[in-house]
C-alpha cells in the first residue's frame, strides 16, 4: 500500500550515532568543540514555556543577523531545518526535470536523493585524478550542485564562474569557514541563478540545533519560503533560533574554535603523510586520506574495533579512503596511535 | 529562474504570530497552559553542549516511549518536525497520482498544498449541513485524508471504517485529545492501509519545539523514514527530543490540563450559543462560531482591533464564521465583554 515514489527512493545514509559505546567519535564532522558560551546562555534564559507558541515561521530575528553577517538583505536569507532541509527546498525551487542536474561523482551523497525524490534526472561529472571539478562537463546542465569546499574530498576551488551564469546552481558551502576562503554568498544575492547554502552544524558546532540557511536573490529566497510553507510552515524550532542567533554574534570564539580545527587538521595532515597517507590539502574539517595498503574499509573496521570511528564509502574511487572528521589534539593523539 | 513546480504552488497560510502588539491569542489553537513542569525540568539538564553532536535520527527513545502510549510496537511510530511534516512525508508514501486523494471541502487547509507539491490530483468532497462527512464520495478515492476531529469544524466522528480498507488513508488526529474519543493508531498499526498522525503541538503545548508522529504499520513506517531520509536526516532537533518524551511521561498534568481547556470550552460555547452565535459542539481546543449578523470577517477585525486575535478565513462556507482558540478562563472572560 506505499506509493511508487515510496518504493523507487534510495535514501541517504548518515553517518552512524552510535549509542552506548563510546568512540572517538571522527565519523559525521561534527565539530570537536561546544558552541559559543553565548548560546549556552540564551539556552539557559529558554523556558518549557517558551516552546506553548509556534516559532516565529520566518525566522526574522536570525535572518536580520545573517543578512548583517553576509552584507546582504533580510530578503536574500532563507533559514531551514539544517542544510540537508535547505538544499531539499533548492532543489524543488531551483530545478527543472527536463535537463539532467549536474554534480561530481565524488561529492555529497545527498545530492542523487534529492533528484530520486523530485523526480530530477542527473548526471555525474567525474573529477579529474586530483579531485578537480572538469567545468566543462557542466555546459548543457539543467542545473548544477557543487559542493565547495567539497566532501569527502577536503579540496576547495574558486567556483565563482557558476554565480551569474544561466544555469541555476546551488553551491554548498557547509565547510567554507574552514577554508579561509572568502563565501560567494553576496555574489549569489546579487546573481539571478546561484544559491549559496550555509550550515551551523559545522563551525558553530550546533549539528544537533538544527539550522542551516541559504542567500539567494529575493526571488529564490520567496521561491524557498513558498517550497516550505508548502510541506512545513515551521521547521526552526524556537529555541534553536535563539541558540544559533547567540552563536552567530560571538565572533571571537567562533573564529578562535575555527582556528585550533585547522591548526588540528594541518598538523594531522602532515602525520598521514609522514606515515604514507596520501591526503589533498584539507579546506574542511575533515581529511580524506588513502590508507597505505588500499583497503579503507579494513581500515576502516580496525579502527572502529580500537574504538576510533571515522567514515569509509564502499563506492567507485573511495574504497582505499576514509574521511577523518579533525577531533581534539588528544583525539587526534589517539587515532595517531593507531596508524 | 525559479522551477515550474515553485511557480505554481499555493503555500498554506499559517495563523498570524504577532510581533509587538500582545494580543489575546486565540487564533492558532496553542494551549494556554504550558508544558509539563517535567519538560521544563528536562529543558534545564540540557547544555548547548549537547547541540555539538546531530541528533538521534531514529528518535529511538521518544519512538519507545509513544509506542508503550498507544499499545504498539516502536516499529510502528514515526516521529518528525511537527505533525505538518509527518502529513507531507505520508502523502509521499502513501498516494500515488493515478486517481485524486480525496478530503472534506471544509478541512485542514494544508492538504490540497501538499498535494500541489507531490503531483497528486484531488478532489473535496462536501461536507453535509450539520459538517458531518458524507462517506460515499470516498469511494472511488485514490487516497483519503480526514482530520479527526475536523478543523476547523471541530466535529468529531466514528471514522473507523477508514482504517483497514483498501484505498490509502490518513487521519489525522491533532486534536484528538481534546474530544474524549478513542485514537484510531492502534487500529492503524494493525492495518495495511492507514496511518494515524497525531502532535505534540496542542495537547501537550509544544507547538514551539516541533514534534508530531505517525502510527501506522511497519512497512509504511519504513516507507515514512526513506521519504524523511530523502530529505533530512535529522529533522527533530535533540533538546525536542528529550522535551517531548518529559512531557509524555507526565500524564497527571497532561489529563489535568486538557480537563481544564475541555471545561472553558464547553462553558464558553454555552455563553456564545445564549449570544445567538451558531456553534456545534466541539471536540477540539476551538470553537468554530457563526457570527449572530453572518459578516466573520467583521467579527474577526473587531476583535482583533479590540486586542483578540482569532481566525477567518474568507472561503466557501467560512464567511459567517470565526474559529476562537479555548484560551485561559480570564482569556475568554476578556472574549465575552466583546461578544
Amino acid at each position: 500500500m506505499l506509493s511508487r515514489l515510496a518504493q523507487r527512493l534510495a535514501p541517504y545514509t548518515a553517518g552512524e550515532q552510535p549509542r552506548g559505546r563510546t568512540f572517538v567519535k571522527l565519523n559525521t564532522n561534527e565539530n570537536p568543540y561546544p558552541p559559543s558560551p553565548a548560546a549556552e546562555r540564551v539556552l539557559h534564559t529558554f523556558s518549557a514555556a517558551d516552546f506553548r507558541l509556534y516559532p516565529d515561521p520566518d525566522c526574522t530575528a536570525l535572518r536580520d543577523a545573517l543578512a548583517a553577517k553576509e552584507g546582504v538583505r533580510r530578503e536574500n536569507v532563507f533559514v531551514g531545518n539544517g542544510s540537508d532541509e535547505v538544499l531539499a527546498f533548492a532543489f524543488a525551487a531551483l530545478f527543472d526535470p527536463d535537463k539532467p542536474v549536474c554534480f561530481a561523482d565524488v561529492t555529497y551523497s545527498f545530492y542523487p536523493v534529492y533528484c530520486k525524490l523530485f523526480g530530477l534526472p542527473y548526471r555525474t561529472v567525474p573529477l579529474d585524478a586530483r579531485w578537480k571539478l572538469v567545468r566543462e562537463g557542466y555546459r548543457d546542465a539543467g542545473g548544477i550542485v557543487i559542493a565547495n569546499p567539497n566532501a569527502p574530498t577536503s579540496v576547495w576551488e574558486d567556483m565563482s564562474c557558476f554565480v551569474g551564469g544561466r544555469t541555476p546552481a546551488i553551491i554548498d558551502e557547509a565547510y567554507i569557514d574552514f577554508a579561509g576562503k572568502p563565501s560567494l554568498a553576496k555574489q549569489a544575492a546579487q546573481s539571478d541563478n546561484a544559491a549559496v547554502v550555509k550550515t551551523f552544524s559545522k563551525s558553530y558546532a550546533l549539528a544537533g540545533a538544527r539550522c542551516g540557511y541559504a542567500v539567494a536573490n529575493e526571488d529564490i529566497v520567496r521561491a524557498l519560503m513558498r517550497v516550505k510553507d508548502s510541506f512545513n510552515s515551521y521547521t526552526v524550532n524556537a529555541c534553536t533560533q535563539a541558540v544559533a542567533l547567540a552563536a552567530l554574534t560571538d565572533v571571537a570564539y567562533f573564529t578562535d574554535r575555527v582556528a585550533a580545527v585547522v591548526k588540528t587538521r594541518d598538523a594531522f595532515r602532515e602525520k598521514l603523510l609522514a606515515k604514507g597517507y596520501d591526503c589533498p590539502v584539507s579546506s574542511t574539517n575533515f581529511l580524506f586520506a588513502a590508507v597505505p595498503d588500499g583497503n579503507g574499509e579494513r581500515t576502516y573496521r580496525e579502527w572502529k574495533e580500537k574504538g576510533v570511528l571515522v567514515r569509509h564509502w564502499n563506492a567507485p574511487r573511495l574504497q582505499d579512503r576514509v574521511r577523518i572528521t579533525v577531533g581534539t589534539d588528544e583525539q587526534m593523539q589517539i587515532l595517531e596511535s593507531l596508524l
